[in-house]
Protein backbone atom coordinates (compact mmCIF):
# COMPACT_ATOMS: atom_id res chain seq x y z
CA UNK A 1 0.00 0.00 0.00
CA UNK A 2 2.89 2.37 0.83
CA UNK A 3 4.42 0.95 -2.01
CA UNK A 4 1.58 2.15 -4.09
CA UNK A 5 0.85 5.40 -2.71
CA UNK A 6 4.56 6.97 -3.25
CA UNK A 7 4.56 5.96 -6.29
CA UNK A 8 0.93 7.51 -6.96
CA UNK A 9 0.85 10.15 -4.50
CA UNK A 10 4.61 11.36 -4.76
CA UNK A 11 4.19 14.35 -3.27
CA UNK A 12 2.23 13.61 -0.42
CA UNK A 13 4.26 12.75 2.91
CA UNK A 14 2.76 9.42 4.56
CA UNK A 15 2.81 8.58 8.41
CA UNK A 16 2.38 4.54 8.62
CA UNK A 17 1.45 2.82 11.58
CA UNK A 18 1.65 -0.63 12.46
CA UNK A 19 0.65 -2.76 15.75
CA UNK A 20 2.81 -5.48 16.07
CA UNK A 21 2.17 -5.62 19.44
CA UNK A 22 -1.59 -6.79 18.55
CA UNK A 23 -0.86 -8.67 15.61
CA UNK A 24 -2.57 -10.32 13.54
CA UNK A 25 -5.73 -8.95 13.56
CA UNK A 26 -7.61 -11.57 11.54
CA UNK A 27 -7.91 -14.11 14.26
CA UNK A 28 -10.10 -11.00 16.64
CA UNK A 29 -13.26 -10.64 17.16
CA UNK A 30 -15.19 -7.43 15.45
CA UNK A 31 -15.34 -5.53 18.57
CA UNK A 32 -11.82 -6.30 19.47
CA UNK A 33 -10.33 -5.09 16.11
CA UNK A 34 -12.74 -2.46 16.56
CA UNK A 35 -11.53 -1.16 19.67
CA UNK A 36 -7.73 -1.65 18.06
CA UNK A 37 -8.51 0.31 14.82
CA UNK A 38 -9.79 3.47 16.83
CA UNK A 39 -6.91 3.52 19.01
CA UNK A 40 -4.49 3.71 16.15
CA UNK A 41 -6.49 6.39 14.09
CA UNK A 42 -6.45 8.26 17.06
CA UNK A 43 -2.73 8.21 17.05
CA UNK A 44 -2.62 8.77 13.50
CA UNK A 45 -4.59 12.13 14.05
CA UNK A 46 -2.33 13.00 16.69
CA UNK A 47 0.22 13.61 13.73
CA UNK A 48 -1.72 15.91 11.90
CA UNK A 49 -3.05 13.37 9.21
CA UNK A 50 -5.88 14.58 6.95
CA UNK A 51 -6.74 11.05 5.32
CA UNK A 52 -6.29 7.56 6.83
CA UNK A 53 -6.42 4.72 4.82
CA UNK A 54 -7.05 1.51 6.35
CA UNK A 55 -4.76 -0.64 5.10
CA UNK A 56 -5.47 -3.69 6.56
CA UNK A 57 -8.35 -5.52 5.34
CA UNK A 58 -9.78 -7.27 8.34
CA UNK A 59 -10.00 -3.57 10.35
CA UNK A 60 -11.19 -2.47 7.21
CA UNK A 61 -14.05 -5.05 7.26
CA UNK A 62 -14.50 -4.61 10.85
CA UNK A 63 -14.26 -0.94 11.68
CA UNK A 64 -15.16 1.22 8.99
CA UNK A 65 -18.04 2.22 9.25
CA UNK A 66 -17.32 3.45 13.00
CA UNK A 67 -14.42 5.17 12.45
CA UNK A 68 -16.50 7.16 9.32
CA UNK A 69 -18.27 7.74 12.10
CA UNK A 70 -15.98 8.98 14.79
CA UNK A 71 -13.28 10.59 12.95
CA UNK A 72 -12.75 14.23 11.65
CA UNK A 73 -10.94 13.46 8.54
CA UNK A 74 -11.86 11.05 5.08
CA UNK A 75 -11.43 7.40 6.14
CA UNK A 76 -10.58 4.95 3.04
CA UNK A 77 -10.79 1.27 2.94
CA UNK A 78 -9.57 -1.26 0.80
CA UNK A 79 -12.40 -3.56 0.76
CA UNK A 80 -14.47 -1.33 -1.82
CA UNK A 81 -11.72 -0.70 -4.14
CA UNK A 82 -10.40 -4.33 -4.16
CA UNK A 83 -14.14 -4.77 -4.91
CA UNK A 84 -14.26 -3.15 -7.89
CA UNK A 85 -11.37 -4.12 -9.48
CA UNK A 86 -12.75 -7.96 -8.68
CA UNK A 87 -15.66 -7.14 -10.70
CA UNK A 88 -14.03 -5.03 -13.43
CA UNK A 89 -11.83 -8.32 -14.30
CA UNK A 90 -13.99 -11.07 -13.74
CA UNK A 91 -15.38 -12.29 -17.23
CA UNK A 92 -16.94 -15.67 -15.49
CA UNK A 93 -18.65 -13.68 -12.93
CA UNK A 94 -17.62 -15.90 -10.65
CA UNK A 95 -14.96 -14.11 -7.98
CA UNK A 96 -13.25 -16.10 -4.99
CA UNK A 97 -12.41 -14.01 -1.95
CA UNK A 98 -10.05 -15.45 0.15
CA UNK A 99 -8.60 -13.43 3.51
CA UNK A 100 -8.21 -14.13 7.79
CA UNK A 101 -10.92 -15.12 9.84
CA UNK A 102 -12.19 -11.67 10.77
CA UNK A 103 -12.42 -10.48 7.09
CA UNK A 104 -14.41 -13.55 5.16
CA UNK A 105 -16.83 -13.81 8.59
CA UNK A 106 -17.40 -9.77 8.25
CA UNK A 107 -18.88 -10.55 4.51
CA UNK A 108 -17.89 -7.58 3.66
CA UNK A 109 -16.61 -8.27 0.73
CA UNK A 110 -19.61 -10.07 -0.45
CA UNK A 111 -21.64 -7.04 0.26
CA UNK A 112 -19.28 -4.88 -1.52
CA UNK A 113 -18.88 -6.99 -4.60
CA UNK A 114 -22.88 -7.16 -4.55
CA UNK A 115 -23.70 -3.75 -4.31
CA UNK A 116 -21.61 -2.97 -7.71
CA UNK A 117 -22.82 -5.92 -9.61
CA UNK A 118 -25.73 -8.50 -8.37
CA UNK A 119 -25.26 -11.37 -10.85
CA UNK A 120 -22.00 -12.68 -9.48
CA UNK A 121 -21.26 -15.32 -7.51
CA UNK A 122 -18.55 -15.29 -4.96
CA UNK A 123 -16.64 -18.00 -3.40
CA UNK A 124 -15.16 -16.66 0.03
CA UNK A 125 -12.71 -18.51 1.97
CA UNK A 126 -10.73 -18.09 4.84
CA UNK A 127 -7.38 -18.73 4.53
CA UNK A 128 -5.58 -18.08 7.67
CA UNK A 129 -2.09 -19.54 7.25
CA UNK A 130 -0.92 -17.45 4.27
CA UNK A 131 -0.16 -14.84 7.27
CA UNK A 132 2.40 -16.58 9.05
CA UNK A 133 3.47 -17.90 6.09
CA UNK A 134 4.40 -14.26 4.53
CA UNK A 135 5.66 -13.70 7.89
CA UNK A 136 8.25 -16.66 7.90
CA UNK A 137 9.28 -15.50 4.75
CA UNK A 138 8.84 -19.14 3.23
CA UNK A 139 7.14 -17.27 0.02
CA UNK A 140 7.61 -20.54 -2.66
CA UNK A 141 9.02 -23.27 -0.86
CA UNK A 142 7.16 -26.54 -1.00
CA UNK A 143 5.16 -25.46 2.36
CA UNK A 144 3.93 -22.01 0.54
CA UNK A 145 2.41 -24.62 -2.09
CA UNK A 146 1.32 -27.38 -0.06
CA UNK A 147 -0.61 -24.58 1.67
CA UNK A 148 -1.87 -23.09 -1.76
CA UNK A 149 -2.99 -26.35 -2.84
CA UNK A 150 -4.75 -27.26 0.14
CA UNK A 151 -6.92 -23.81 -0.14
CA UNK A 152 -7.04 -22.65 -3.81
CA UNK A 153 -7.06 -25.98 -5.70
CA UNK A 154 -10.62 -26.42 -5.88
CA UNK A 155 -11.51 -22.87 -7.23
CA UNK A 156 -10.64 -23.46 -10.83
CA UNK A 157 -12.96 -26.40 -10.96
CA UNK A 158 -15.76 -23.71 -9.20
CA UNK A 159 -15.21 -21.71 -12.02
CA UNK A 160 -13.64 -18.34 -10.70
CA UNK A 161 -11.85 -16.56 -12.91
CA UNK A 162 -10.97 -14.20 -10.14
CA UNK A 163 -9.21 -14.05 -7.01
CA UNK A 164 -9.28 -11.32 -4.67
CA UNK A 165 -6.47 -10.87 -2.25
CA UNK A 166 -8.27 -9.56 0.92
CA UNK A 167 -5.32 -9.25 3.07
CA UNK A 168 -2.00 -7.04 3.03
CA UNK A 169 0.03 -9.87 3.30
CA UNK A 170 -1.10 -12.54 0.36
CA UNK A 171 0.34 -10.87 -2.20
CA UNK A 172 3.73 -11.32 -1.60
CA UNK A 173 2.43 -14.90 -2.13
CA UNK A 174 1.05 -14.09 -5.16
CA UNK A 175 3.36 -16.34 -7.30
CA UNK A 176 3.04 -19.72 -5.53
CA UNK A 177 -1.01 -18.75 -5.98
CA UNK A 178 -0.71 -18.13 -9.74
CA UNK A 179 1.55 -21.41 -10.38
CA UNK A 180 -1.32 -23.97 -7.93
CA UNK A 181 -4.66 -21.75 -9.86
CA UNK A 182 -2.59 -21.61 -13.77
CA UNK A 183 -3.23 -19.11 -16.49
CA UNK A 184 -6.98 -19.05 -16.26
CA UNK A 185 -7.81 -17.24 -12.85
CA UNK A 186 -6.69 -13.49 -12.47
CA UNK A 187 -5.32 -12.16 -9.04
CA UNK A 188 -6.44 -8.83 -7.66
CA UNK A 189 -4.61 -6.87 -4.96
CA UNK A 190 -6.21 -3.71 -4.20
CA UNK A 191 -3.47 -1.62 -3.08
CA UNK A 192 -3.45 -0.20 -6.55
CA UNK A 193 -7.04 0.25 -6.44
CA UNK A 194 -6.90 2.39 -3.40
CA UNK A 195 -3.95 4.31 -3.79
CA UNK A 196 -6.26 5.63 -6.90
CA UNK A 197 -8.98 6.05 -4.48
CA UNK A 198 -6.84 8.59 -2.17
CA UNK A 199 -5.55 10.51 -5.17
CA UNK A 200 -9.43 11.30 -6.74
CA UNK A 201 -10.55 11.87 -2.80
CA UNK A 202 -7.81 14.21 -1.70
CA UNK A 203 -8.24 16.42 -5.35
CA UNK A 204 -11.79 16.29 -5.32
CA UNK A 205 -11.46 17.96 -1.54
CA UNK A 206 -8.70 20.17 -2.73
CA UNK A 207 -6.27 18.25 -0.47
CA UNK A 208 -3.70 17.38 -2.32
CA UNK A 209 0.08 19.00 -1.85
CA UNK A 210 0.78 21.54 -4.33
CA UNK A 211 4.96 20.65 -3.92
CA UNK A 212 7.38 21.12 -0.55
CA UNK A 213 9.32 18.68 1.53
CA UNK A 214 8.03 15.41 1.47
CA UNK A 215 8.86 13.22 4.71
CA UNK A 216 8.03 9.44 5.04
CA UNK A 217 7.57 8.54 9.18
CA UNK A 218 7.04 5.08 10.02
CA UNK A 219 5.90 3.93 13.63
CA UNK A 220 5.26 0.67 14.90
CA UNK A 221 3.65 -0.83 18.23
CA UNK A 222 6.86 -2.98 19.08
CA UNK A 223 10.23 -3.23 17.48
CA UNK A 224 11.09 -6.71 17.79
CA UNK A 225 14.15 -7.23 15.87
CA UNK A 226 12.32 -9.15 13.09
CA UNK A 227 9.24 -6.14 12.09
CA UNK A 228 11.73 -4.09 10.14
CA UNK A 229 13.01 -7.01 8.34
CA UNK A 230 9.17 -8.28 7.52
CA UNK A 231 8.31 -4.46 7.04
CA UNK A 232 10.69 -3.94 4.65
CA UNK A 233 9.77 -7.08 2.91
CA UNK A 234 6.12 -5.72 2.55
CA UNK A 235 7.68 -2.28 1.45
CA UNK A 236 9.82 -3.57 -1.17
CA UNK A 237 12.89 -0.45 0.09
CA UNK A 238 13.76 0.41 3.72
CA UNK A 239 11.59 1.99 6.34
CA UNK A 240 14.22 4.23 7.23
CA UNK A 241 14.01 6.08 10.77
CA UNK A 242 11.02 3.34 13.02
CA UNK A 243 9.64 4.91 16.06
CA UNK A 244 8.06 3.44 18.71
CA UNK A 245 4.19 4.47 19.47
CA UNK A 246 2.78 3.22 22.67
CA UNK A 247 -1.23 2.51 20.85
CA UNK A 248 -3.29 1.18 23.36
CA UNK A 249 -1.39 1.01 25.91
CA UNK A 250 -3.33 0.41 29.50
CA UNK A 251 -2.05 2.65 32.68
CA UNK A 252 0.17 0.89 35.01
CA UNK A 253 -1.63 -1.05 37.21
CA UNK A 254 -5.08 -0.53 35.91
CA UNK A 255 -7.11 -3.59 34.57
CA UNK B 1 -1.39 -27.52 31.07
CA UNK B 2 -4.62 -27.07 32.61
CA UNK B 3 -5.27 -30.42 31.66
CA UNK B 4 -2.00 -31.59 33.94
CA UNK B 5 -2.69 -30.14 36.58
CA UNK B 6 -6.53 -30.83 36.72
CA UNK B 7 -5.31 -34.45 36.78
CA UNK B 8 -2.35 -33.97 39.40
CA UNK B 9 -4.12 -31.43 41.85
CA UNK B 10 -7.75 -32.40 41.49
CA UNK B 11 -8.33 -30.47 44.69
CA UNK B 12 -7.61 -27.10 43.17
CA UNK B 13 -9.79 -24.38 41.58
CA UNK B 14 -7.97 -23.27 38.51
CA UNK B 15 -8.41 -19.23 36.79
CA UNK B 16 -7.43 -19.47 33.66
CA UNK B 17 -6.56 -16.30 31.41
CA UNK B 18 -5.88 -16.39 28.03
CA UNK B 19 -5.35 -13.32 25.76
CA UNK B 20 -6.27 -13.88 22.32
CA UNK B 21 -7.01 -10.01 21.87
CA UNK B 22 -3.06 -9.53 21.70
CA UNK B 23 -1.86 -13.30 20.58
CA UNK B 24 0.40 -14.79 19.70
CA UNK B 25 3.15 -13.64 22.49
CA UNK B 26 5.58 -15.31 20.37
CA UNK B 27 6.39 -12.87 17.89
CA UNK B 28 7.12 -9.96 20.13
CA UNK B 29 9.85 -8.13 21.60
CA UNK B 30 10.88 -9.13 25.44
CA UNK B 31 9.59 -5.26 26.66
CA UNK B 32 6.20 -6.15 24.99
CA UNK B 33 5.64 -9.18 26.21
CA UNK B 34 6.98 -7.91 29.74
CA UNK B 35 4.19 -5.81 30.02
CA UNK B 36 2.12 -7.70 29.11
CA UNK B 37 2.74 -10.81 31.52
CA UNK B 38 2.30 -7.96 34.20
CA UNK B 39 -0.90 -6.93 33.19
CA UNK B 40 -2.11 -10.26 32.81
CA UNK B 41 -0.86 -11.24 36.30
CA UNK B 42 -2.67 -8.76 37.88
CA UNK B 43 -5.76 -9.49 36.30
CA UNK B 44 -5.30 -13.32 37.82
CA UNK B 45 -4.28 -11.54 41.10
CA UNK B 46 -7.22 -9.49 41.40
CA UNK B 47 -8.92 -13.10 41.11
CA UNK B 48 -7.61 -13.96 44.57
CA UNK B 49 -5.46 -16.54 43.23
CA UNK B 50 -2.03 -18.31 45.43
CA UNK B 51 -0.11 -19.57 42.34
CA UNK B 52 0.46 -18.25 39.35
CA UNK B 53 1.91 -20.55 36.58
CA UNK B 54 3.02 -19.33 33.28
CA UNK B 55 2.20 -21.20 31.20
CA UNK B 56 3.37 -20.03 27.69
CA UNK B 57 6.96 -20.33 27.01
CA UNK B 58 7.13 -17.04 25.16
CA UNK B 59 6.42 -15.34 28.64
CA UNK B 60 8.03 -17.26 31.24
CA UNK B 61 10.76 -17.23 28.72
CA UNK B 62 10.90 -13.37 28.86
CA UNK B 63 8.90 -12.05 32.33
CA UNK B 64 9.58 -14.61 34.75
CA UNK B 65 12.11 -12.37 36.53
CA UNK B 66 10.42 -9.29 36.55
CA UNK B 67 7.07 -11.27 37.77
CA UNK B 68 9.07 -12.61 40.42
CA UNK B 69 10.15 -9.34 41.26
CA UNK B 70 6.45 -7.65 41.15
CA UNK B 71 3.87 -10.59 42.13
CA UNK B 72 3.22 -11.30 46.45
CA UNK B 73 2.61 -14.58 45.32
CA UNK B 74 4.79 -17.53 44.02
CA UNK B 75 5.23 -17.42 40.51
CA UNK B 76 6.23 -20.73 38.68
CA UNK B 77 6.98 -20.79 34.59
CA UNK B 78 7.63 -23.75 32.15
CA UNK B 79 11.38 -23.40 31.35
CA UNK B 80 12.52 -24.63 34.30
CA UNK B 81 10.64 -27.89 34.59
CA UNK B 82 10.87 -28.62 30.77
CA UNK B 83 14.90 -28.23 31.38
CA UNK B 84 14.81 -31.09 33.75
CA UNK B 85 13.16 -33.15 31.81
CA UNK B 86 15.07 -32.67 28.44
CA UNK B 87 17.98 -33.51 31.00
CA UNK B 88 16.84 -35.96 32.68
CA UNK B 89 15.98 -38.05 29.26
CA UNK B 90 19.00 -37.26 27.25
CA UNK B 91 21.55 -39.89 26.50
CA UNK B 92 23.20 -38.52 23.94
CA UNK B 93 23.77 -35.17 25.53
CA UNK B 94 22.42 -33.51 22.65
CA UNK B 95 19.03 -31.24 23.26
CA UNK B 96 17.21 -29.77 20.77
CA UNK B 97 14.69 -27.31 21.71
CA UNK B 98 12.13 -25.41 19.56
CA UNK B 99 9.96 -22.49 20.16
CA UNK B 100 8.32 -18.69 19.24
CA UNK B 101 11.49 -16.28 17.88
CA UNK B 102 10.92 -14.60 21.33
CA UNK B 103 11.66 -17.71 23.45
CA UNK B 104 14.59 -19.52 21.37
CA UNK B 105 15.49 -15.35 20.80
CA UNK B 106 15.70 -15.02 24.56
CA UNK B 107 18.46 -17.97 25.25
CA UNK B 108 16.07 -18.53 28.28
CA UNK B 109 16.21 -22.90 27.74
CA UNK B 110 20.01 -22.63 26.70
CA UNK B 111 20.41 -21.02 29.99
CA UNK B 112 18.11 -23.04 32.27
CA UNK B 113 20.25 -26.10 30.83
CA UNK B 114 23.37 -25.18 31.15
CA UNK B 115 22.50 -24.47 34.98
CA UNK B 116 21.20 -27.96 35.20
CA UNK B 117 24.05 -29.89 33.00
CA UNK B 118 27.25 -27.90 32.08
CA UNK B 119 28.43 -30.76 28.88
CA UNK B 120 25.21 -30.81 26.88
CA UNK B 121 24.96 -29.65 23.50
CA UNK B 122 22.04 -27.44 22.79
CA UNK B 123 20.24 -26.75 19.00
CA UNK B 124 17.96 -24.10 19.62
CA UNK B 125 15.45 -23.18 16.68
CA UNK B 126 12.59 -21.08 16.61
CA UNK B 127 9.83 -22.54 14.43
CA UNK B 128 7.18 -20.18 14.41
CA UNK B 129 4.95 -21.81 11.42
CA UNK B 130 3.86 -24.53 14.36
CA UNK B 131 1.37 -21.92 16.19
CA UNK B 132 -0.40 -21.21 13.19
CA UNK B 133 -0.34 -24.53 12.39
CA UNK B 134 -2.13 -25.81 15.20
CA UNK B 135 -4.76 -23.00 15.94
CA UNK B 136 -5.39 -24.03 12.40
CA UNK B 137 -5.82 -27.33 13.23
CA UNK B 138 -3.92 -28.89 10.50
CA UNK B 139 -2.35 -31.25 12.81
CA UNK B 140 -1.20 -34.55 10.93
CA UNK B 141 -1.80 -33.51 7.19
CA UNK B 142 0.83 -32.76 4.53
CA UNK B 143 0.89 -29.12 5.21
CA UNK B 144 2.02 -30.26 9.02
CA UNK B 145 4.34 -32.93 7.48
CA UNK B 146 5.96 -30.14 4.69
CA UNK B 147 6.59 -27.29 8.16
CA UNK B 148 7.98 -30.51 10.01
CA UNK B 149 10.16 -31.60 7.79
CA UNK B 150 11.72 -28.35 7.20
CA UNK B 151 12.42 -27.23 10.64
CA UNK B 152 12.86 -30.77 12.36
CA UNK B 153 14.74 -33.17 9.46
CA UNK B 154 18.43 -32.01 10.00
CA UNK B 155 17.97 -33.14 13.80
CA UNK B 156 18.29 -36.16 13.42
CA UNK B 157 21.84 -35.96 11.88
CA UNK B 158 23.41 -34.03 14.30
CA UNK B 159 22.96 -36.50 16.85
CA UNK B 160 19.90 -35.11 18.92
CA UNK B 161 17.87 -38.03 20.88
CA UNK B 162 15.37 -35.06 22.73
CA UNK B 163 13.15 -32.65 21.71
CA UNK B 164 12.41 -30.32 23.81
CA UNK B 165 8.90 -28.79 22.37
CA UNK B 166 9.30 -25.10 23.80
CA UNK B 167 5.51 -23.99 23.03
CA UNK B 168 2.44 -24.89 24.56
CA UNK B 169 1.15 -25.26 20.76
CA UNK B 170 3.45 -28.05 19.56
CA UNK B 171 2.33 -30.93 21.90
CA UNK B 172 -0.53 -31.36 19.45
CA UNK B 173 1.64 -31.82 16.35
CA UNK B 174 3.76 -34.77 18.48
CA UNK B 175 2.43 -37.12 16.12
CA UNK B 176 3.72 -35.60 12.57
CA UNK B 177 7.37 -34.46 14.68
CA UNK B 178 7.72 -38.08 15.85
CA UNK B 179 7.29 -39.39 12.67
CA UNK B 180 9.46 -36.87 10.81
CA UNK B 181 12.48 -37.42 13.72
CA UNK B 182 11.94 -41.39 14.05
CA UNK B 183 12.08 -43.12 17.10
CA UNK B 184 15.53 -42.08 18.27
CA UNK B 185 14.52 -38.71 19.73
CA UNK B 186 12.23 -38.48 22.92
CA UNK B 187 9.74 -35.16 22.76
CA UNK B 188 9.68 -33.41 25.74
CA UNK B 189 6.33 -32.11 26.99
CA UNK B 190 6.63 -29.60 30.50
CA UNK B 191 3.11 -29.48 31.34
CA UNK B 192 3.69 -33.08 33.47
CA UNK B 193 6.49 -31.36 35.60
CA UNK B 194 5.10 -28.08 35.82
CA UNK B 195 2.20 -29.08 37.52
CA UNK B 196 4.22 -31.60 39.55
CA UNK B 197 6.68 -28.80 40.16
CA UNK B 198 3.41 -26.87 41.19
CA UNK B 199 2.01 -29.51 43.19
CA UNK B 200 5.65 -29.29 45.40
CA UNK B 201 5.40 -25.68 45.57
CA UNK B 202 2.37 -25.81 47.21
CA UNK B 203 2.68 -28.73 49.47
CA UNK B 204 6.21 -27.18 50.58
CA UNK B 205 4.37 -23.76 51.44
CA UNK B 206 1.17 -25.59 52.82
CA UNK B 207 -1.05 -24.24 50.56
CA UNK B 208 -2.80 -27.22 49.15
CA UNK B 209 -6.21 -27.11 49.64
CA UNK B 210 -7.63 -29.47 51.90
CA UNK B 211 -11.10 -30.25 50.08
CA UNK B 212 -14.87 -28.60 49.54
CA UNK B 213 -15.53 -27.29 46.61
CA UNK B 214 -13.43 -27.18 43.06
CA UNK B 215 -14.85 -24.81 40.60
CA UNK B 216 -12.27 -23.82 37.41
CA UNK B 217 -12.88 -20.46 35.68
CA UNK B 218 -11.34 -19.46 32.36
CA UNK B 219 -11.30 -15.45 31.10
CA UNK B 220 -10.38 -14.64 27.70
CA UNK B 221 -9.31 -11.08 26.69
CA UNK B 222 -11.51 -11.49 23.28
CA UNK B 223 -14.16 -13.63 22.51
CA UNK B 224 -14.20 -14.75 18.56
CA UNK B 225 -16.14 -17.68 17.68
CA UNK B 226 -13.09 -19.82 17.18
CA UNK B 227 -11.47 -19.36 20.29
CA UNK B 228 -13.15 -21.66 22.48
CA UNK B 229 -12.93 -24.31 20.03
CA UNK B 230 -9.40 -23.87 19.75
CA UNK B 231 -9.24 -23.45 23.36
CA UNK B 232 -10.67 -26.77 23.97
CA UNK B 233 -8.63 -28.80 21.40
CA UNK B 234 -5.40 -28.01 23.51
CA UNK B 235 -7.62 -28.71 26.87
CA UNK B 236 -9.27 -31.62 25.35
CA UNK B 237 -12.38 -31.38 27.23
CA UNK B 238 -15.22 -28.18 27.25
CA UNK B 239 -14.25 -25.33 28.64
CA UNK B 240 -17.19 -24.49 30.41
CA UNK B 241 -18.64 -20.92 31.10
CA UNK B 242 -15.80 -18.65 29.06
CA UNK B 243 -15.95 -14.92 30.64
CA UNK B 244 -14.23 -11.74 28.45
CA UNK B 245 -11.47 -10.29 30.62
CA UNK B 246 -10.74 -6.79 29.82
CA UNK B 247 -7.03 -7.10 30.19
CA UNK B 248 -4.65 -4.46 29.17
CA UNK B 249 -7.33 -1.74 27.39
CA UNK B 250 -6.73 1.58 27.58
CA UNK B 251 -9.01 4.30 28.56
CA UNK B 252 -11.15 5.20 26.02
CA UNK B 253 -9.62 8.48 23.90
CA UNK B 254 -6.09 7.96 25.57
CA UNK B 255 -3.36 6.92 23.55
Amino acid sequence: MVRALRRRLPGESIVYFGDPARFPYGTKSSDTITRFAVEDANFLLSRGVKLIIVACHSASSAALPELARRLPVPVLGVVEPGARAAVRMTKSNRIAVIGTSATIGSGAYEQAIRRLKRDVEIVAKSTPLFVPLAEEGWLDNEVAEAVARRYLAGLVDEGVDTLLLGCTHFPLLARVMGRVLGPTVGLVDSSEETAASAGELLAGQHLLNPGGLVRHRFYLSDLAPNFQTVGERFLGEPMGEVMRASVGEATEGKQ
